[in-house]
């Protein structure tokens, strides 16, 4: 099977650093987070604007890639669940969704909320939101 | 800088066979199409059922990588725009998101609706669709 290179575009600077301290989801409690690009892709960025909602892609380096049945949100009352069935980190490309608004930027820092990746995580893509009702 | 290693978990397959035909989002009248999983991964997709909304992620693997600045929906009325402010196939790392609905399932093959990615693309994920107010 062919393999795929994933070429990290910038990294999350953020005061959590283990997993242990991470919420599940940005909405529980997450803060706000840098995300800071590699000089190579200032072009590609220079349209992020404060206020803007968009989905950041990460690369979550500290999952397990050889799960394939977890317990959602490790709850013991959960059945065991097809990863692809849950939001688990731990799956055998463990990409990161987090849907936030931009903050702030200066230049190749941009301040976005809430994030609960964890400080170092490799950032590989950022897309606006689609608003199917106002955007088209 | 480190790179990550994709690695495919199943393929599209879809009447769409060349970019020019596609539309740009799945909701511009894209077709059906099946996702074709590998037999390694059967654990993981067990509990995705008809019915079910999902996040299909897949590598653009005949998108152009090198392209930081693009013409959104390639409209010469629009003015060139940094690609992480675009859903542009080209891009650094060419992930696609595809929010689409379960149809059926039969073993190792997913129906989903609708979906713009062309036959043969590369499937590198699948997760839920959380809604905020109905889910947790």
């Amino acid at each position: 099977m062919v393999e795929y290179h994933v070429i990290p575009i910038g990294r999350v600077e953020s005061t959590l650093k283990e997993r242990a301290q991470a919420p599940r989801q940005g909405d529980e409690g997450a803060p706000d987070a840098w995300l800071v690009f590699e000089p190579g892709v200032a072009d590609g960025i220079r349209d992020l604007a404060a206020g803007a909602e968009v989905i950041v892609l990460t690369w979550l380096d500290r999952a397990s890639r050889d799960v394939l049945v977890t317990r959602p949100r490790d709850d013991p009352a959960r059945p065991p669940t097809g990863v692809f069935s849950t939001r688990s980190p731990d799956r055998p490309n463990p990409i990161g969704l987090h849907r936030v608004r931009i903050v702030a930027t200066e230049g190749l820092r941009v301040l976005v909320r809430p994030l609960e990746a964890l400080d170092g995580t490799p950032v590989i893509d950022v897309k606006p939101v689609l608003d199917r009702a106002a955007e088209r």
